[in-house]
């Protein structure tokens, strides 16, 4: 039996924690036979609920589930964790500026990274789902500059499904015959789903589908305005979908790629592709299983750099608007 | 690669349903190799929530979801079915009567017998979760008289998994070391965790748990009572943990049970144990993969015999409350 791994959620008792924990605890994020530790991360007015969702984890009788650590204190909800999923954020809400949004999550990003640096283990990585996950991310990265940057994540997948979908949907085929599909940049309405890379059925993409308008004219579109599609019809945001996302992010970073795919997630820019260095930026990406590299050498076109041009600079927008939060 | 397995789910965009499709759609109802389709089943009513729920199931881009049908029409829905998961149900509300909520069920679950007996495949398998499931389920078995008498369940895992919890945090131990925990009779407040049969480590729980007056004052009503701690936690019942219970509950029917263990699901009674035949009552299980069967020969004491008798009187109130429903 190997030793229990701590994984340390934030947002543990809001709606993509519920749809999370779960999934984790039976195993489906680090394996069948590892063993997890819970640290489940609340604010305050949280815990109640969450008392709730720790009754259920227990009622679920999982074997690979060793402990649960229900918490809102930072130092002991991250401590021992070699994953910190950090979903927790404050949504934007009526009236509030992009500016006030990025500063009120800032100051939790500060928080949760240095708190990560003092108390996690040595080998922690750190998944960003709350939004505005790249930028967020950006700040925990840099209020913990002991933990190398090739540690840091945030979450692109749920737009690479949402885009796969769409292509085999038009296609005509399984969604897993659909590979290389990646999302470049920001986990924002900029984020350019590069379906000039993808491949179906082994083919290129603007070979299997030749109606060249439908890219631009509904496939991106459709993947951008997903999530408000889905807040129409349910009435409540992605709860289980973002969750599922989370899960392929951190199983696609733990297990080796397949030689014909690769997979989104955005990471700590070395100037690959000529992006700005230091900026969370979603690239096409390869795992070994232990470490993951930008997938390099990729052909840009004019239409792809000029939309990866346009999310970098989005990007480098909000690093602007949260320079004081970076030490 | 297998054909695909068509699962029908009630409820479909209710909370459990949430919880539950996309834990079947990843592979972990019937297995990591088996495609599955799903035929999701609401009322009016849920039909614009569920096209949500249909927009996620996709986004998450699983392998084995080889497609989705949305519907409200029964036969639809039932349609090539080799498991019926009937989750959905109509709650008690304030001022309803056990009668009556009982004859609205029935009413529900007469229809779906007829259904599931005039559209599904010939190996279908039905598990009532949808409350209250014993007469539920002995509803909709008396209206699909053609469909053999042992292919009907009723859901008491969530109770099984519980009282499971409840001896471990009890003894100090992992929660997989309890064993042989079986419910027996009502998923209701008289059901009967029978802790004599059950072992800690393979040692008889009696002989590990010797604070006798534990069992009655403490573990019956805190298993009892779960449910509602839950909903006065949470804000909202039980879902991922039921959801979990019906995945348990699947696999533990279609997979061998362990020599050392076995399983509660309430079954047709052949009168073991002198329960009347007819009734639909959870039993100590086990399965060879492919059948199941109750266990005979087990020691019942004073205690529990009383007990026993006590579920199936309620059971039997229960069956005469909606005779008119049983052709």
């Amino acid at each position: 039996m190997k030793s229990p791994v701590h994984v340390a959620v934030t947002g543990a008792a809001g709606q993509i924690g519920y749809s999370l924990l779960f999934r984790i605890a039976s195993g489906q994020l680090l394996g069948p036979d590892q063993p997890v530790i819970l640290r489940l991360i609340e604010i305050e007015p949280g815990m109640k609920a969450l008392e709730g969702v720790v009754m259920e984890l227990q009622d679920c009788a999982f074997p690979l589930l060793k402990g649960i650590v229900p918490t809102s204190d930072l130092a002991e909800g991250f401590d021992s964790a070699s994953w910190a999923l950090l979903v927790g954020s404050v949504p934007r809400k009526a009236g509030m500026e992009r500016g006030d949004l990025l500063g009120i999550n800032g100051k939790i990003f500060t928080a949760q990274g240095k708190a990560i640096q003092d108390n996690a283990a040595s080998d922690i990585r750190t998944l960003v789902v709350g939004n505005p996950c790249n930028t967020n991310c950006l700040i925990a990265m840099n209020n913990a500059p002991d933990v190398p940057k090739d540690r840091w994540f945030a979450m692109t997948r749920l737009d690479e499904n949402r885009a796969k979908t769409q292509l085999a949907l038009k296609a005509g085929v399984d969604v897993d015959s659909v590979k290389k599909l990646a999302i470049w940049g920001n986990h924002s309405s900029t984020m350019y789903p590069n379906y000039f890379d993808a491949t179906i059925g082994g083919d290129p993409v603007p070979s299997v589908i030749t109606d060249g308008a439908w890219f631009a004219d509904s496939f991106i579109p459709t993947v951008q305005q997903r999530g408000a599609a889905i807040i129409k019809a349910r009435g409540l945001s992605s709860a289980a979908s973002a969750a599922n996302a989370a899960i392929d992010t951190v199983r696609s970073l733990t297990t080796p790629t397949a030689e014909d795919d690769f997979f989104s997630v955005a990471v700590h820019s070395n100037g690959e592709y000529g992006i700005e260095p230091g900026l969370i930026y979603s690239f096409p990406m390869r795992s070994d299983g232990s470490t993951s590299s930008v997938v390099e050498g990729l052909a840009i076109g004019d239409f792809s750099s000029e939309k990866i041009k346009a999310t970098e600079a989005e990007l480098l927008e909000e690093k602007s608007l949260v320079s004081d939060l970076l030490p």
